[in-house]
């Protein structure tokens, strides 16, 4: 069955909200072998008759997000009614659990209000526990003269249609879904290593099976590969995969290359002390955004202007970030120490070492590794590429 | 002129990437009177030119994002060249800064590679400052045979795409686009100080203006509003902002709270040191994210488990917090240090402290003063409310 999403709100399109919708939508209805084939973003008028219209036409499945407030922009309702057919009654029930709602708030009551109560025809409403406005599923055909597909009526908010769409919205669907899924999806994701060397390694080999679907997502420092097949196809795939990229993948999960390191520390009952120059914090930032960190990261430093015991050296040299690494591992009795110095730019630059000249230090028992990079490029790019590289040469260690 | 935005990917709707493509280019087209009147999202197959097809007849601009990569998924630039009769032809000095750019960064050349420096015949070159994939822009009309809208073929990478728009995308548009643009925008930003209260102070006054449109924004810790309308109006519209929020804002250009940190410090020749305990290094990696930040950074530290210093008091209290910005300080030889200490959660509550509890202290000379909070959230929503605290504390006692 095909699906698409149209997301609805003027907005949008001025570029002042990011949707999440569809990555959302998307995540959840691919357990049920559902993907959306397209989106389309329009504003909050015309248009939206427009777009349903040649939508119908080519999906089973069409979500609709936004426009169901009270404002007088919101027309979504009132669109999908008239192009189908259909009489908007206002609901009794839903009425009276509005207006509980606003006396529970304190909110006065306002006569528009009560448009969020109107229901087409033969619809069936999807409550909102985080919102005034509730959702709306109109099955295929609901107007036995007028072809239509399922169609679902979704709010705006992401704090309200997330938890309606996985309470009402999943239920419905998996009624609506035939079978099981006919494909499933594999992720694999390897850092510091370019998206052609991946291919070059995987993709002949990968395509050569039949029904299967690659694709690689670049992002600084990391390339996610996605495939997508039948499960027989994705064990053949799997093998070729695994065989050619083997432990260059940190993993093969929905998770963070800090995710996996901190897991990896927790697991050996290791820990850590980073200490970052021209990262300026972001190794400490990531490592502190995975739930547990506490347990293996016992200090950051942040010694961004010229430290003093790396004068000697220069700031961005072998030495300094040898110092720097030894120093943390020592203050803070850790297994491992990460260090960072570089130049991150836009000035700095020498034409000995020009901006983009980064040395990653990994510290342990008995060595300290060193790894020269460069990295021309803007700050917060260089600084991930830079952190990447850090948290890779640890994994490394780790496994 | 009517303008329409293609994001192709099929990343993009398997829910992987969240796009931001639609509010960059909405947010630089603005300056010249041009709005996205529709935004599709496709993925990497044949529905990219069955778009294409329908939205040429539709808009007098089109920008397509992605699909100019290296590998067999990217195949924008062979739709586009098919679809307009267009010759694709191996341009040379591309190649040879392909290779160049290959060669600096140690990257191994792969055959794949090559096909990035084809071009359209009459099509004109968008240099990428950033990766290897060059932007194409074809002119309406360009094979005269075929009718077509004025085309800009952008790469899907934000940190290529954006420095890109803005060197060569804008400047090309600005040659197209007639005459000076009818409305304009401003922007004001608020940190720490909710979208109602916003709102109720400057929502009636400001609507009251004839032809002006109203929007917020919020993020954690931030609200933008957005003032939308011709010169006269924009100016009566900033007297009532700037009478009701006056130094609440922050700034009304498109720079961030630590932006308008380092600037500040820059200028009064200031100093700062960074203590964090719960935020775990977003303070300092967000003022190195601004150039100019070695200057006024002087030292950050993480101490993420608990620190011996503050062990009398326990690591979340205001005496936590009060010591830390101090030791800070003092070990620093700062102007001013921050300090934040507080639980994130999942974990680590208490009756008396709960999940969300947090500190943020400000030592200057003389003084040290330290805000108790709550905002119980997801973790890194937890970290960001929190620096925007500490960032709004330090440039109040900055203005």
């Amino acid at each position: 069955m095909r699906a698409v999403l149209l997301n609805t709100g003027t907005e949008l399109l001025a570029g002042d909200v990011h949707d999440t919708h569809l990555a959302f939508i998307a995540r959840e209805i691919f357990a049920l072998g559902l993907r959306i084939e397209e989106r389309r973003t329009v504003g909050d008028g015309a248009a939206i008759g427009e777009s349903l219209r040649e939508l119908f036409s080519r999906a089973e499945i069409v979500f609709v997000t936004g426009g169901l407030g009270p404002t007088s922009d919101d027309i979504t309702r009132d669109v999908v009614a008239r192009l189908l057919g259909l009489e908007l009654r206002k609901n009794a029930e839903l009425l009276a659990s509005l207006k509980e709602r606003l006396k529970a708030r304190g909110i006065k009551w306002v006569s528009s209000i009560a448009h969020q109560a109107e229901v087409p025809d033969g619809a069936q409403i999807l409550p909102n526990e985080n919102g005034s406005a509730s959702g709306l599923y109109l099955k295929a055909d609901i107007n036995p003269q007028v072809r239509s597909p399922h169609i679902f009526l979704l709010p705006g908010p992401p704090r309200e249609l997330q938890p309606m769409f996985r309470e009402s919205g999943m239920s419905i669907l998996r009624s609506i879904v035939p079978g099981p899924p006919l494909f499933e999806r594999r992720f694999y994701k390897i850092a510091c290593m370019g998206e052609s060397l991946i291919e070059e390694a995987i993709g002949r080999k990968v395509l050569s099976i039949l029904g299967v679907e690659l694709g690689y997502c670049a992002r600084p420092g990391e390339v996610d590969v996605r495939i997508i097949g039948d499960r027989a196809a994705l064990d053949q795939a799997d093998q070729v995969v695994r065989s050619e990229l083997g432990d260059l993948i940190f993993t093969a999960d929905d998770e963070t290359l800090e995710d996996v390191l901190v897991k990896l520390l927790i697991k050996k009952k290791q820990t850590l002390a980073i200490a970052e120059s021209c990262t300026g914090g972001l190794l400490a930032n990531r490592i502190t955004n995975v739930v547990g960190a506490s347990a293996v990261l016992l200090a950051g430093y942040v010694c961004y202007a010229n430290p003093k015991l790396i004068e000697e050296h220069g700031a961005v040299s072998e030495q300094a970030a040898r110092t720097m690494a030894d120093g943390a591992r020592k203050r803070a009795r850790s297994t491992y120490a990460l260090a960072t110095t570089g130049i991150a730019g836009p000035s700095g630059g020498s034409s000995e070492k020009p901006v983009g000249t980064v040395y990653v230090a990994l510290a342990s028992d008995g060595q300290t590794k060193v790894r020269k990079l460069f990295f021309p490029s803007d700050r917060e790019t260089f600084k991930q590429l830079t952190a990447q590289v850090a948290f890779e040469m640890l994994r490394r260690k780790l496994i």
